[in-house]
This record gives structure tokens, C-alpha cells and sequence, in this order.
């Protein structure tokens, strides 16, 4: 079934001579496509065709080995859950439970409560044993039904417990920090010359774990924010000048925002952190706010969380030692967004109806939706294949759809961010019609030098 | 952010030595992953590329060309939508409706009604212009605003009708039925030396297209599916010996079945075409079931409307001259397995409570939810992108998550099937934990031949 | 708070000369609304108000009593559940072992699974014990996790049960067949002279209990029968000369055809038993929907299951010796209307694209929404006050939205049915804007009697 | 189907001499039920029963009447919706259309766009002609596709625009303050002898609207507002000591707090204005939500927005002056409450996991449930009834589940609030088991006294 270079060929009525009135933007990068940009037919590889192809071979593929490490027999299983919620942590653990007791026959699972806190020994947590029957309907349920904390502890500490509890594996679902306390515990875990894998779901809401495509329970994430826009759509049409905001979560990077925005397909304005914008001045947001909502008279505005650290040491005023002020008390862009719109509409004279939407916890503590069941659910079975064949220091990444060990110090070695000159970005602005706003200029992001 | 060979090395514990007792088939193929599989970094090449990498190139990428082949000034362009319904198919024509209005500024956008008949001269439809105020709402709808229709018409009058139109750009959404009529209508354009672009956009419940991901609709198809097998569930579970059987779209695959199976986490045995096995007899599915019910009360079955061709071929008993009589009157699986079951466990004199589920048209006829909103989006506009760009005998595809331009000879080439040695099947295994069924003897597919 | 009688005069603009052209049957009785109709302001009385009203005095109220019968200390409570499936179960076995362990400090609660079978010695169940963690996350689920199950059973058998397992107070949840076997238990129960108290929750997707309100889950089995409808819609609009039929549940009435209907608003024609009408001939069914198609191109219909009766004798053909013969095989009106509606286009030489749907389980196996859930709390309560206190023989009712005890011979006295001179009939005509079809002649309706 | 005395009679087993251990409040009144209260069966009289039932008789009944006082042939209607967003809006105006159009057979009908703004000749707005085609899917939209706006205008620019209008029918979708508008219109009209009719239809996601059972879109929010307990919930149980708190809409009244607290059987605490509680001190609120979460660890808080004034009053410290001073700069009680919160745990040294949950427009932008669409569709039917009977001055309400006409002074002559000892605050107390809080003391309600 794999076609030849021949049946590959596209047509063309002839030669393309018209430019294009698409508006894609040339400054974020090169937005358009170019007639030889291919995608790989064939992305399954074997680790010996490396030389053949010269090119950097892959990610090592997750699944069942036909040759373990551990003893099923003698194999203790921990699951622990750290950081917030987000949809089908319960459905991974699940499946770990029900991969272990039913296709490896281990009857040593425990759940650790209240994330590396129940590790801990003198958190005073007992482990909660878990069989098919305590996991029976959990994946119906939002958050994670053994808890969760945040917040670092010692690694000795840790690793003491896992000892204490004779843990031969340890499964951590968890962010970016879980992650990191999961890779210095391998590291604890060497140096004690102890043989106990470590392997780690990655878990984040803001779906910027590096080296994967996408995370669990983001795309439950994105139907929710959708049903938020289509609220915050309902009320910018109700009224007369009617401007809707929608603060979605994101801190470093805008995938929610910008996936959300078009799966709603009534968003006029997104803003992301990666893609920089001046609030004031001529094109800036506040000028094209304005001018959409003369000609059209609504207007939905979603922007990510993490757009406030730009957005508000560029918008700060400066006292007369040089430092900055910050117009707005807090750090969240929501208010501080919803105050600046007021406050030019203001000046302009122009009657505003403004709602302000933050959906917060709501778009995280869902129960999984079905895409989201199908990956959690692979999740948790590779995860537990992947230990019980002795891997360690690694996570469970998926990478064009497939599957992969992501070693632990990749996988978290930067974010993920959405690339300005990309193809979702441009699917963004395709569906937003968004102009390209007034960009700082460098010098009003260093705000202190201003003389 | 390219990692290099050093950073994808996968740390082990030590080597594995124990036997996995993972129950995967042998028979079905290689369902154990060994440690030399590896999923390439990077999947989006230059042509160029090609000879350096020695490797088989890819498929041409989708998306807004620099320069473009028809003057949108003076470009008409005509939207169809052939075949059964599917959720999202009215984003698809919104995004394609403003994409040509605001992007390309196309003043000349018709939809075709009802199908390939609406483009018939003599069926008496009138094209419907679509203008951004057409299709502001219908993406919240299920269905095709435009209607659709099946069945085969006369390639000549169709053509007729496109010149009638004064069309540049036919724009056709459907199954693969619809896909090959556009090819023919493709081959009548050349024979005619006429300049009209062909672009499909490939539209089935059943997700068998060839090389494509996925078709848009499939994962909102599997959450209504998924809702129906909670039902099952919860009937099965309500009674004592409660059997619920659920059937599904998939006429020559199981995709839905399959991913509906694993979105549930709650199914017992998945039948799907691509994995035969036989009814009768030890190991075969009755036997399986019973036992199952001997031991834990309640059973859920999900079958795919697939399955009959073989089953009931199999099933078939023979009369005097040697021809297969089938047991049940009609092909539908469902009422075969209903009577099938029951007449075994009346057989068996265990009691039963069987409930049967046909979710039919509940499966398809809903709005898309996010995701599937997302994808559409990106298809239509890359629809719009090929054709302004005078690509043409084309589909839009996705390929390892990045659109693509695929010849329709090739789109139409062959179905794609569950590999039962792939990632998706042995999911599906490890869900349900549903043992291997006994096969068909080969000579009990030919009926006809027993003496 | 209560007004007087000056503050309900209603203001008129002057008297009202012209006829209605509203097409309100004037067959089925006073359809329309006289001004001296007046809807009471007080509906809670006393007992003692009785005479001084000279109006028959109403039910008793439901709710707790100051003081009660039973000894919390030594009271055993047994609940069971019987018949088919219906949103809301779960919430009020929830709400009654929470009520009673909270709120009246009862240890022994047990859940009798599968119906009466569990109560039957013989059968070998178990009584399940029921306490405030077993009952924790129940209500997110359909079904009842006690099992249900059918059929008659000897009162002596169950009557021996309550003894063996030492049971004092027995609430069941059930539908007519249920509450009549309850009623019998409380005789048996008055002839062994033993203090156990029988208390009922009327249970059925019907909602046609006698002297209630509206029964639980019925709102529930609207909603996701108004999403059937919607469905339908979307492919009769998919299709030329597109017919969707939806057949819902309703034995005897049609209350959840009607209001799935009004709630829908997309229905052409609603089809309930208790408005009888012919298919054939001028302005029969058949008649009035080709009228329809042909003016419209499209038509949603939605048929009560228990339109079959008369339906299919009405639509009998006689054979030599005068017996009916059913011109379709079963007794389901779905397949039926199916057939005559393929057949009357046929014969009219008219395309018809037709859809059947027929949601059958999915309506009764889904959790109950928000309203019910609030009805089903309170049922589930005032079970346990009305027990607690001793009131026996009875059921929780509720009777213009407040909750009563209706002894269990006046709950099963007769069924409910919808008045076709009635409000929810009006609506049901208003919405659907059907016409009045034929009507059978009484002849018709005895077809032996014909020469 | 009337049954008799002897029928109501309910069968007790004995004499109740148990003191009930329900700890139901004496201080908030007789929350127990006593045996001689009643429900009376018939609820629906004639007028002429009045003088023989000696009680003051009721609402007119809402209808279709035989004569009606407009000519179909010549009459103008308009509508207009006012104030806030509230699921269902639209649902009321397509009945209205349909029923004027297919119904009556009137030809002219407008909307008004963005409230009373688009009556007012100087607001320059065109008001929008409705015909079925315009209203065909709005009822799947939440919001209101002719817009709203709140605030005052002059009474005598609005009749000055009917008038200009040539409207004989004004149906007025609005709150509290549009049935003030409506009635002073009613009068002005009067007062200009004009034969126009004013009819109202009450739009509140409060509920508070008196002599009517339940106002439109209510059951809608609650199960929304179930939605966003069910999240507060998952985020509680996943922290230690997590407590979330969710502000609910309800200005005056806690009907959407309390109902929401029922349906999701989640909360331990419901805090609505009706029933004062006292902050700090023994068994103030904050002090057992400490003790509940030493014990359980983790609890759900709903409050209404309406608590904050007595709250913060009550709250309020004195500076030197004695005037009070507001702990929290605003008016909110959700941040109130937070901040409250905090400081008490952290003053007891108790570590906590804070959320706050304020669901805000995501409650009121949904479309309609499948029960607020039936009832909205009799809303608007019944509207246009009464209007075209020639009734003025009064609006559609519900009683006992019964449709009637409500005089405009009697609709808006008080809110409708929870009843402390009546059914609903009842179900709270026992759904939640919080206890009787201490209650402010008549002097700490008078801050400005306090010596």
C-alpha cells in the first residue's frame, strides 16, 4: 500500500501566475507554502535504516516487549498524580491498573495519595491499593480520584518512601515540575544503585510538553473553551457595541486560546503570548477593537493567560524614578484587558456592553471525551509496557500519532510554543481575520532605559 | 529544537529476560514492538531532499500558495456535498465560503443542491449563492444545508452543467463514491480542454480512506458512539445475564467499532470485518460469551455492521444442492446476532437478557465537536488554497496530522483497513481482553464447495 | 402575599367580536379557553378546610413528621428496584440511604438486587448493604446498580423473604406491575399481622401514572428524545423528499411522543394512541404526508410505540373466513409506518428518501438531568418521612409540584393519558401545525364485523 | 378520574410516638409536615365556582379564545426583549412568530432590536420584520438574535414609536424593570386612548417573579449551575483540604443557588440570602466549615450573589467614626467569601486549597433544555393569545403548571423568594446536612449603633 513517487504527483491546470490577496503575514516568517514541501509517506522507521537514510533516526517506539524486565510475580507497582487537574487522569490510571492485573497479573498496585506528598513518610498518607474494582468507574469522572498536590519536597525523602513501600515502579503523571522531580528521583535512584524504573505520563493543560504532539485531555480542554467562546459569542451579539473576553488558560504558550478560537469559529481576536502586540497606538489592539466594533458592532476577544507578563511591563507607566507602574493591581490579564478596553472606549466616547468570561477550573475538571479516553487509555497500557520492560528516566510521548519513549531530560528541556509562521497560527488568522497589530518596538520592552 | 541521536536514547534498567505474559496474538502478526522501532523526528521534507534522502518522497503539503492561478475577480466557484450525512460537513462549506470571500475576495460562490443531481440541467435546481451571511450559523447544525443525494449520473450532463454555471472551481465533498465521480468529471474537463479545478474533500462515517489520518466527523462519530455503548453498558449491567449488543457504521472496516470499544473502556468483545472468526463451535464467539456470562453476569457487545458478509456466509446451512441458506432473512448483523445469541443460550437453557442497539443515523447526523470543527476548518481553506492555486484531481488529506494534496486516483486507490497487527487493533485487545476467537476453516468460506 | 380578587382582574382592550382562525378541533372537545376559566391560587389545604370548602378534600402531603413510628435503633430498611431502566433511579436509592443514615440514624439499609427475585429465598441473592459509600457516586450513572428485573412472582415467597431478612420498612421503585406486587405484599403483609410498612416510588418512561404529576426521569427521557428528533430533522433536510420517522416509548400514552415533540419544534406529526386516526384515504396519514412532501420536500415524524394497536388492526386486510391478517409481520409500529409509507409513495410514483429511527434504549439508560435530579432527591426523601412515620400501602406522588401520598390502589386505579381536548394536546397541535386526520369509522375499528 | 375521600384515605400501620430525629429547624418555622395537610386534586375552576367554594378564585386561565378582539387581517405586532441573557429568549419569540403566522394568519411582525432602545425614533434602529423564515433555527441559539438593552427611557418617546410603528400588539420578553416599562406603557397608552395591546412574558434567571411558578430558561441554569458544582466538586476532592466555592446568580433570591445544590447533591454548604447566617464566631459559617474540613477534608460552598449585602454589612468593621468599614473593596461576595476564607484557615493555621468558581454569563448564554423549550413554546403561544383576545396589560404566567394571565401590577408587585420553612429550603438542608449557622444578632445588623 505504500504508492510510488508517480502516484504521488499532483495535477496542476497550469502554471500559478496571480499573487495572492490571502493577507498571510511575510514579518512572522513564511507563511506560505511552497510546491515542494512534502510529508513523509513512511514515518515508522528501524532503528537500521538510520544509516541508509542520513537522517537523525527517531524516538524509540512505546509498546508491549515480548521480553520483560520485572518478575511479574514480585513487582510492586506505585501510581502518583501531581500538579492540577486535567481531563483522563483518572482514565490513565485506569488502564495502568487494569494493564497490570490483567495482562501482566500483578497484584502489587497502589495509588499514592496527594501526589509526591504521599511518598513522603511522614505525611502520615497511606497508599491506597489498587485492583479493577477501585478503578471500576473512575474514568467517568473528572480530576484524579487519588489527589493531587504541588509544591517540591526533598528527593531523598522520596526515593526513602519508595523504598519503605519496596516500589519497584513508579508511574508519575504530572507537568513540566512532576517531571523534573520524576528525572532527579532516577537520578537518586542510580546513585543508591536501586532498580526501580521510573516512567512519566506527562500531563499539562496548556499542551506544551516538547517532543509531543499533544498531551492528554487537551482536546476535552478545547471542546469546553469552545462552549465558553460560544457563551461569550451570545452575549457580544445581545447587545449593541457588545465586546466579549475570554481568558483561557496558557502560560507560556497559546495552544488552548488558539485551537479553541477555531474550533468556535466566532472568534474576531486571539491573543497568545508568542505572538507579540502593542496595546495602544495606531494598530495596536485597542485602535482595531475599535474600529471592528464601529463596523460590525460586537466583537469576541480571546486571549491566553500567558499574554500578561508582555503585555503589562510593555503597558506599564513609569514613575519618576524609572520604574515601572503597572496600570492594573494584579498579574492577570483578564482585568487587566477588561479595564484597558473600558477605559479607551471611554476616551473614545464610543458606548461599550463588556463581558468578561473565565471559565478557570471549569475547562479542566471534565471527565475525558472520547479522543481524549482512546489516548489516555494507550497512554496508560504503554506506560506500564514500557516499565515492566525495565525502561526509566522516559515518558510516554506520542509523536504523528504514534507512540514514543521520550527520554525524561528531552522531554522536558523546553516548551512547546506555537510557531508564528506555522500552520496552526495561520489557521488562526485564517479563521479570525485578524489583522497583524502594532508590534513593540524593542526599546518599549525595556521599559527602564526609556530616558 | 532537533534533538540529536544522543538526547533519544531511552535509558534501561538491564536487559529483559522474562517472557512478557502480554496475551497478543502470533497469529495476527508481530503484535510485540521490539526496541530497534523508531518514529522519525521529522516528517515534513523539501523535494529536494529527496535523493539525499534516499527515501520514497511524500505527498505534496497543503496550504496557501504565493501565487495563484485563477484571478479572483473573475473566478466562480461551485460547492457540492454527495452521499450520507457526516458531522461537520457545513463547517467545511462555511470555511470554504470565507475563505474565498475574505481571503480571496470571491464574490461568486454557489452551493449545489442535493448533490451531483443539482448540477444535472435537467433536475430543475437552482445553485444557491453562498455569501459569509449564508453559512454564519450553519456550522452549529448537523447535516448539509445544501442537501445531498446518492447515485451515479451521467458524466457528460454534469460537465454540461459546470459550463452551464460558468463554474472555475468545483469543490466536491463525499465518500469515495463521490471521489471518483470527480475524477471522471476531472477526465471530461481535460478531454474538453476546459480550466476547471476538481478538489475533493473525502467525507465518510467509516474513516477508510487511504492515505488519510483520519476523515473529518469520525471523532464526533465516535463520541455519539461511544454514549450509545454507555447505554449498553448500563442495560447489560441492570440485568441479571444482561447481553447488550450495539451495532456500528463500517461497512468494509472497524474503525468506529473499534475506537468507539477503547473511548469506552466498557466493551467486552469487538467485532470487527478485518479480524474473522467463526460463530460456532469451541472458542468461537458464542462459546466465548457464554462463558464470559457463566462467569460474570453480563456481557458488552459491539459489532460492526461489516461482519455480516462473512459471518453469515459462514454461518450459512447448506440445502440439498448445496447452496448456502442463511439463517436469518435480511444482511444486517444486528437482528443475526440478536437470534444467534439467543437461540445459544436457549440452547444452553441460561437464562438471558439481551438488549440490541442500533444507533443508526444518531451516529452521523450531529454537529462536530471541537476537534473535528478544527480539522474542517484547516480542510476547507486548503481546499480553497489547492484549487485558487490551480491544483486539481486532487483531495485534501491529512498525513501524520499535516495536510496534504493527494491525487484522487490515489485517495480512491483501495480502503484502508485495521492492520490486526497494529497499535490500534492490540488497543482494542488490551480493552476488552477479549481472547482470540476460533477462525473460520478456510474451507468453511467456500460454502459451496463442501461435498 | 395573596392577592385579592380585585388585583386578578385581568385588563381587556374591549369585547372580542372576531372568530379565532386558530384551527383548534372543535371534535375533540372545547379546545379552546373560556374567560371564566380560572386556575386556584391556593392548592395546599387543610383537612379541617374540608367542610368549610365543600370541595372534595385533596391528598395528603408528603414530608417529614414531627413524630414517627418506627425506632430508628431497630429498624431495617430493604429497597428494591423492578422493571425497565429510567433515568433517576440511582439519585433516589441515593437519596433514601443518605436520608436515612444523616437524617434518622439507621444502620441496617440493604439493597435487594435484581427486583423481587432478590427477595425470594430461593434465588440465592444477597441483600446488599447499603451505606453512604456505596451510594457516593451512583447518581452520575444511569440504570440502577441494584439490578432490576421482570415478571410475576409468588407473594408468599417474597412476603417470607422480608421475614427472613428481618425487614421493616420495604420502598420500591416501580412501575404499575411493581406497585400492584407491592400492594399485594401489604395484604399479605395485613394477614400474617406483621408492622412492616410498604412505600412506592412510581417508576416508568410513560409517565402515565394516575394522580401524579409527572413520574422521574421523564424530563430526562424528553431530552434525549427531543435530540433523536433533532437528528431526524437533520437528514429528512439532508434528502429530497426526505422523511424521518422517530419511534418513542409509550405503551398506552403518548406523553413522551408529545412533548419530545413540542420540545423539539421540528416535528411535522406527531402520532399518539390516544388520538386515533386512519392512514388511508382522503386526508388519512398517508394522504396528508405526501400532501406535504409534495409542497414541502421534506417531514419529520414522530410515532408513539403504542400506536400499533390500533393502527394495525384498523389496518388489517381480511382473509376468506373475516380474520384480521397484519400486513407486517410484527407488532412494532416503526417497521410498519415504515412500509406503508415506502409502499403509498411508491404507488404515488414519488422519490422518497426515508429514515427510521429508533432510539429504544438509549432515551431510558442515560443519568438523570438536573430537574429530575432535584424530583428524584425529594421522592427518594419523602419515601423514607412517609415510612418512617408508617404510612404504608402508598406512594410518594407529586400533584401540581408538590409531593403527596396517594394510596397505592388509587396509583394503579387506571393509566394517565393525554386528553386530546386538553393544554398538552393544543400545544402539541400548535407546534406541529398537523391537520386533523381521518378517523376510523367505528366499522373499521371492527373488522370481523364487515360483510 | 375523580377519585373520592374514601380513595385518599392513606394506611398507616400505627400511632407515631417517636420523636423524629430529623434536625429540622423550629427556629426558621414548622419545617415538619403535619398529617392533616392537603393537596387538592382539582386545581383548574370556573368562575362561576367562585361564590360556591367561598375561596377567592384565581388566575385567568391563559388560551386560545373562540372570538378574539384584533382583525388578523390588519394587525401589527411587535417584540421586543429587554435586560439580560436568559436560555430560552429566543425560543418565545419563534413561537410568537409561528403562531401570529400560521396560526392567525398575520403578515406583520417586527422585531425590535437591543430592547426599548429600538422604539425610540432617535435610536435611528430599524426594527426587523419576522416571518418563520427568520426564526427557523434560533431556538438553537442561546441569547436573543433581536438583541437587548437595559436601562430607562421616556415613556412617552416609547408609545411616540409604536405609534410610528402603527403597532396594535407590543409583547414585552423582559425582567422586573421591562414589566414596570411595559405597564407604564400600558398607561400612557390608555392615557392616549390607543387600542394597544401590551402583553408581557417575565425573563428572569432568578426565578423570582411572583405568582408564577417558575420563570422561563431556570431549569436550563440549574443544570448548568449543576455542571459547575460537579466541577467545584472534582477540584475539592482533588487537593487535601481542598474547599471550593462557587458563586451563583441571584440577586434577591436563592432559587438558582439552592435548586443547583439539590441537582448536584455535591454541596455541603448553600448560602442563599433568604436565611441569614453570621461569618465568624461559634458556629458561624467559617467556623464549621472548619471543623467539616478537620473531618472530611474536603467541602463544596455555594453561595448566591445576593448574600453580599447583608454579609458585608454584617461583616463590616467600624472605624473611629463608626462607620463601616467593607473587609473587601468591592461588592462581590464570591471574592468576599474567598478572602474570608483564607484568612480564617490561615489564622487557624490550617492549610487549605482554595477555589473559586464564578460561572457568571456561561449560566444565563445556553439554549434552552428540552423543558424550558416546551415551556417556552406555550409562553409565546399563550402570549399571542391573550393579545390577539385583546388582554393588556398583563403577562403569561404559570401556576400549579397551568398557564394564566397575570396582571402587570400583580406580576411586579414583589419578588418571589425562598421560603425558610417551606419544601425547597427543606430539601437544601437535608441534600446538604449543613447546620442551623448562628444567626446575626438584631444589633450586629445595625453597625452604625454599636457603641
Amino acid at each position: 500500500m505504500t504508492p510510488n513517487a508517480e502516484q504521488l504527483v499532483v495535477q496542476t491546470l497550469g502554471p500559478a501566475t496571480f499573487p495572492s490577496p490571502v493577507p498571510l503575514s511575510r514579518r512572522l516568517g513564511p507563511n506560505f507554502v511552497d510546491d515542494g514541501m512534502r510529508v513523509a509517506v513512511e514515518v515508522e522507521l528501524h532503528e537500521r535504516d538510520g544509516e541508509r537514510l542520513r537522517s537523525p533516526i527517531g524516538f524509540e517506539k512505546a509498546g508491549p516487549r515480548e521480553k520483560i524486565f520485572f518478575d511479574p510475580e514480585n513487582t510492586r507497582v506505585g501510581i502518583v498524580t501531581c500538579g492540577g487537574l486535567c481531563p483522563g487522569i483518572n482514565n490513565v490510571i485506569r488502564a495502568i491498573v487494569l494493564e497490570l492485573h490483567y495482562r501482566y497479573g500483578i497484584r502489587s498496585t497502589f495509588g499514592i495519595p496527594y501526589g509526591f506528598e504521599g511518598l513522603d513518610p511522614r505525611a502520615g498518607l497511606s497508599p491506597i491499593p489498587l485492583r479493577p474494582k477501585e478503578v471500576q468507574h473512575v474514568h467517568r469522572h473528572g480530576g484524579s480520584f487519588l489527589g493531587l498536590a504541588r509544591g517540591n519536597r526533598d528527593i531523598g525523602d522520596l526515593v526513602d518512601g519508595l523504598q519503605h513501600l519496596g516500589i519497584d515502579v513508579l508511574i508519575a503523571i504530572g507537568g513540566d515540575g512532576t517531571l523534573r522531580g520524576a528525572h532527579k528521583i532516577h537520578e537518586e535512584i542510580v546513585r543508591r544503585r536501586l532498580r526501580i524504573a521510573v516512567v512519566g505520563v506527562p500531563k499539562t493543560i496548556d499542551n506544551d510538553v516538547a517532543f509531543t504532539d499533544e498531551t492528554f485531555g487537551f482536546e476535552t480542554a478545547v471542546e469546553v473553551a469552545r462552549g465558553t467562546i460560544d457563551a461569550a459569542h451570545t452575549e457580544a451579539l445581545g447587545a449593541r457595541n457588545g465586546v466579549a473576553v475570554v481568558k483561557l488558560m496558557g502560560r507560556d504558550s497559546g495552544f488552548l486560546a488558539a485551537s479553541a478560537t477555531i474550533a468556535s469559529m466566532e472568534v474576531n481576536f486571539c491573543l497568545v503570548p508568542e505572538v507579540p502586540f502593542e496595546m495602544h497606538g495606531d494598530q495596536g489592539f485597542l485602535d482595531v477593537l475599535e474600529k471592528r466594533i464601529r463596523k460590525s458592532g460586537h466583537a469576541v476577544v480571546v486571549v491566553a493567560e500567558g499574554c500578561a507578563r508582555s503585555l503589562m511591563a510593555n503597558d506599564g507607566e513609569h514613575d519618576a524614578s524609572g520604574n515601572v507602574r503597572y496600570a492594573s493591581g494584579g498579574n492577570d490579564v483578564g482585568p487587566y484587558l477588561r479595564e484597558k478596553i473600558s477605559a479607551h472606549f471611554k476616551a473614545a466616547n464610543l458606548p461599550l456592553v463588556l463581558k468578561y468570561i473565565d471559565p478557570s477550573y471549569l475547562v479542566r475538571s471534565v471527565p475525558a471525551n472520547a479522543v481524549d479516553a482512546i489516548f489516555c487509555d494507550s497512554l496508560g497500557r504503554n506506560a506500564v509496557h514500557a516499565a515492566m520492560a525495565g525502561k526509566t528516566d522516559v515518558v510516554i510521548g506520542r509523536w504523528h500519532r504514534i507512540f514514543t519513549h521520550v527520554p525524561l531530560a528531552l522531554a522536558t528541556w523546553e516548551r512547546r510554543r506555537i510557531e508564528p509562521a506555522g500552520d496552526l497560527w495561520r489557521a488562526v488568522l485564517e479563521t479570525t481575520g485578524q489583522p497583524e497589530f502594532r508590534v513593540p518596538s524593542p526599546e518599549s520592552l525595556r521599559p527602564g532605559v526609556r530616558s
